[in-house]
């Protein structure tokens, strides 16, 4: 079968074995993954990876322990947890500090022919969802994390700072949980899709400077160091800043007003699926506007180089 | 009357006129003040500040509008709010847009043998109460505000970062509040007054590496710029950390484990005088030993220099 390889910044596409599935775990064949701005990421070199990135996809089981998920459509969460210690105990395997994660850390990503994961994080995809949106469950769910992080007040006003994928899919979360949401961000053409959600939009270079100490809730989601400056400077005394940009290494943090305003920041990863099962199922997202293009697995490489070229958002990628 | 001036990072003592007090204001003659951290930063030339510095006092009202504040000892919240506004009004006139600061910003501080302040502002201290406990109300109550912040549950491991003046005060305030305590420090001799308190002490130059993901609350305290990536190292997943350190420019922050692990950080400032008078009248708190050294108005600027020497916990300044 064919496998993404990703070494030394390089990606390239091998034939592989296709994988044997443990006890409990279910074999699943692809039907499309998404490139995330994390695998991006993985490919400047952060975290060190080796190996078959991917961890949005849908896909359907091919064998598995329980009956009832032969055959079918599938996602899957992305930490393989222990589901033994006190986190998972407590429903946040997310969490579990020997965990695993999808194709980022110890267990072979998506972006492969065939791939295995635990049957306990399937997520069975009603008919209702194309596979084009199934792709984007996982990335909604941590867009979905917010609202299970903190009780944001209907009609509250939330500026949401970039438009990138995770950007658009925040905004219209929020928007679709009734809160009164700003997207701040540089590309009209891209905002356009959260505006036809509803939200209203700011395009703006410097949306920072006009709106000074202007919200209560703040969701950084630039993916650029310099966004908490521009979320801090945006938030009022005693407001709430989420963290959503995977930016690696050091960020520079003015300690000052965080401290004098009594800021509060709030880190925001993975989140339930449910939410965002949901979501799609109800039509409240639109998430195939995001797709800038679908290329076939054998043409990994150039999927890459196309998901970090300016104004493409989510590139998709497809067994032949 | 003598007067602290403080002007291009340079201390010394002036004779200036009695200050007039306004309507709503007292006119209060200075028993004693502390000298803080953040008077150093000023010295150091943070906030570009010129005046007189100081706002942690006790005094006694000598002048005011209301006959039942006359000869009264008090202490005085330190941020002249506008009374009005939305802050204002639903009680934290300490983020008051307009406000201006004493001793810090806009209001002359209290290192003078005369000052003013808002009536609202003050607070009689009880006969039970000496001058030299009343001095530390005001960062007692910064301490306070941790709990004012969030609901910590009674029994919680709290990991305290720093044994200056304020990580001993937050130490014991913790403690006296049926959390369990763990200060970590470097100053065998500083901790042992949070020791005595019933507080566990860690001395340690590197605490953080010895104790891994392994609080679910921690106290930011160390006044360094190095102490937040310690505190982040020591937080367990989807824990707390508070920033009381008073640190100006930037400092580093390493952005991924806190998202991964979806850490809070919480700015922590200001607090309300009445759970530290509490504590100071309950005598659950020992700040006395805290006291280095108390000198005379006059020798403000020595007593300026001891107070950033090694091994100094609080200098007080006297009027003759």
């Amino acid at each position: 079968m064919l496998a993404v390889h990703l070494e030394n910044r390089r990606v390239e596409v091998r034939k592989v074995a296709r994988p044997q599935r443990k006890e409990s775990f279910a074999l699943i064949r692809l039907l499309a993954g998404g490139i995330c701005n994390t695998d991006l990421e993985l490919q400047r070199g952060y975290y060190a990876f080796t190996g078959t990135p991917g961890h949005e996809f849908v896909g359907e089981v091919v064998s598995a322990d329980n009956p009832n998920l032969l055959s079918r459509r599938v996602v899957g969460e992305i930490n393989l947890a222990c589901r033994k210690c006190d986190w998972c105990r407590r429903g946040l395997g997310r969490h579990c500090p020997t965990r695993s994660v999808l194709g980022i850390q110890g267990h072979p990503g998506a972006f492969r022919e065939f791939l295995t994961l635990p049957e306990a994080n399937l997520h069975v995809i009603p008919d209702s969802i194309s596979n084009e949106a199934a792709v984007f469950v996982e990335p909604l769910a941590a867009a979905c994390e917010i609202l299970d992080q903190a009780s944001i007040p209907d009609g509250a006003e939330i500026a949401v700072l970039g438009d990138g994928k995770l950007g658009l899919l925040i905004a219209q979360v929020l928007n679709a949980s009734r809160k009164n949401v700003h997207l701040y961000g540089r590309h009209k053409n891209k905002m356009r899709i959260a505006e036809r959600a509803g939200v209203q939009v700011i395009v703006s270079k410097q949306a920072s400077k006009s709106k000074s100490s202007a919200y209560d809730w703040v969701i950084e989601a630039t993916g650029s160091s310099d966004g908490l400056q521009q979320a801090i400077r945006m938030t009022r005394p005693r407001g709430t800043i989420f963290l959503k940009s995977t930016v690696h290494g050091s960020v520079h943090l003015d300690a000052a007003p965080v401290i004098v305003n009594e800021i509060t920041l709030i880190g925001s990863r993975c989140g339930r699926f449910e939410p965002a099962l949901a979501l799609l199922q109800s039509r409240s997202i639109n998430v195939v506007d995001m797709i800038s293009e679908a290329m076939p697995l054998a043409q990994a490489k150039r999927a890459f180089t196309r998901a970090t070229e300016r104004g493409v958002l989510k590139v998709l990628i497809q067994p032949d």
